[in-house]
């Protein structure tokens, strides 16, 4: 059976790790840190950095195919590596490109597809381009909202964000779509059901996902259409997370891709057919990809760390959720919760979406992460 | 978080770690192979035999709850260790009843469930009891078909099986059927849809489990009721197989029943809302039980070393069965395919039975474990 190597051993990391031993393939993960939530269930970890050229070296000659768990990683090493004729997916080319939040909307943007009008940051003169409000992000290393900035007015130029940056028309947001999209290394496309995503004010990590998203069956399909394009401009092997935006006239807006497994994606593993973690090994495996129906409605959301507690995670709560019907629970081995950290995170299926929701909402209100 | 110790590092120490570490559980196995199926996927591994009192000891006293992927453990040293307090489940006093298919059937029949007659066998003259044909068992050891003669007629005595034994009245099978039942330690229990089994004549091993079983809804219902009352009867938390002789009049019998999760409820994992693995980690960590509903049908069978090949597996015919839609592969992790080895399973979900079943056949038909 063949190696896989993950670079990066968060829990996108794990979980994918789970799916590609259960398809029998040994795992090597690289993740600076001992113990990681992914080396903890794979077959051996390298501890070093992602951006270490010598041991992204090491795992990509250790193993038969690679792979990430995260984007930041140095694709200069990786694209060397790849010209070599290793086997490395996503083809870190397009990684290079979605890096860079301004290049990968050009590319959108230049496929025809929709998105917030857009413009690089050159000099102060631009922010006077879409007028406020305006969103500010910076072009390389933001995720959960760190690297972006919503500007309500002129004053909060005095607060702008530093380095190589770009500038967005704020959408009249009236709700946040999601759609993972596979795409296998002969150029097969495959979408899943829309995900309706809400996020938590205070900490702007996703908070819930309902599955399918309340939507027209015509904006459903506009949804997925628009993903499966994006992902066709973009290129390369795996599973992609596509965030979408609709605004109060019904228009949607291709607003990023993460070229990965994604959060917005965990209902997948009890609710579809192919779970979006065996999608992606499948993908860069150049196996077949899997059916990516939806088998039951569910809604899922993040387990963060209670704010006020650090140390060894401790559940308050589980027994009284673990009564309700369909609820499951994924923890991601972290050795330590903090404020709003993603210790895990909890999906709750029925036979009816509205059920689903209640039941996600007592659990959310009961289960907490707090320390021992 | 709590550790749970697995002893027995097979494969349903590998499902059940999977399940532990997923709702956030450490977990230590107890497998006397270096790099087992189940230790490969969990915190860590005692190298050591689950007969060995020393290493029984370490992995009880390293763990906060204790359970078994096997019922062939010493007992008597568990016993021992659950008296000074230490958690072990299911009861290593029921797992002793269980081990012992004599002790088990008059347990079973002691509390009213119809089971095939039984004696022990004493002495020769005890073969005539029933007649010809009947069935000899050892009342230790068994699993898969070893431990288990069909007599024909007198002329098998010349190779009956040696040690002690027992003796069935042979059924006049019309099909063999299989219940998964989860108690927890409060006593609450649970069974999960009944489970329709084909066995291999080649290998005497389980061969396409099809769920739902296509049975009458009495008989269904008879089954499920049949089997909480035997896990009722013999005690202890956990997870349990019931297997169960349906003869030609329709008349059903308890035939065995498994401490631990079964390969007839490997479907679970796709198929229903709580896998058997889940179940019996959250019956054994002392949890409330999940849902054990069926959201699909489905057919699962077992992958087979193919007979001829020993060495380092490899998947013949994988790609073909993979573009087949609601195919799942679980491979085990085991470095040695042999012939009608347990190197994996297959199962098949779709929105109907019949799809499912043509699909399995087609995948069975396909795919094989050959060495490299």
């Amino acid at each position: 059976m063949k190696t896989i190597g993950i670079i990066g051993g968060g829990q996108l990391g794990r979980m994918m790790t789970q799916a590609a031993k259960k398809m029998g393939f040994h795992v090597i993960v690289l993740d600076p840190g001992e113990n990681s939530p992914a080396g903890q269930v794979a077959d051996s970890q390298i501890i070093g950095s992602w951006n270490d050229p010598e041991s992204l070296k090491k795992i990509v000659e250790e193993t038969d195919i690679c792979t990430y768990d995260l984007e930041h990683v140095d694709t200069k090493v990786l694209i060397e590596l790849a010209d070599q004729g290793n086997k490395i997916h996503p083809d870190p080319r397009v990684l290079s490109v979605i890096q860079d939040k301004l290049l990968q909307k050009q590319c959108i943007a230049e496929a025809g597809i929709s998105t917030p009008a857009f413009i690089e940051l050159k000099d102060d003169a631009d922010f006077a381009t879409f007028g406020f409000p305006l969103v500010q992000k910076t072009r390389k290393g933001g995720y959960d909202g760190k690297g972006v900035l919503v500007m309500k007015d002129k004053t909060a130029m005095a607060e702008k964000l530093p380095g190589a940056c770009m500038l967005e028309k704020m959408v009249d947001l009236e709700m946040e779509l999601g759609v993972m999209v596979a795409r296998g290394i002969d150029g097969d496309i495959v979408s899943y059901p829309v995900t309706e995503m809400t996020f938590d004010d205070r900490s702007n990590i996703l908070d819930l996902c309902i599955v399918p998203a309340r939507i027209s069956p015509e904006l459903e399909a506009k949804a997925r259409d628009l993903a499966e394009k994006t992902i066709e401009a973009l290129g390369g092997a795996g599973i992609f997370g596509v965030e979408m935006f609709v605004d109060k006239a019904g228009e949607i807006f291709v607003n990023e891709v993460a070229p990965r497994p994604h959060n917005s994606g965990h209902y997948t593993i009890e609710a579809c057919v192919t779970s979006q973690y065996e999608q992606h090994i499948r993908a860069v495996a150049g196996l077949p990809l899997g059916s990516p129906d939806q088998t039951r409605p569910c809604v899922m959301y993040n387990l963060l760390g209670e704010p006020g507690y650090t140390g060894e995670p401790y559940l308050h709560g589980l027994e009284v959720c673990l009564h309700i019907p369909g609820v499951s629970l994924h923890m991601y081995g972290k050795a330590e919760t903090r404020g709003f950290r993603k210790m895990g995170h909890v999906t709750v299926t029925s036979t009816v979406l509205e059920d689903a929701l209640d039941k996600a909402l007592i659990v959310k209100k009961n289960l907490k992460v707090i320390s021992e």
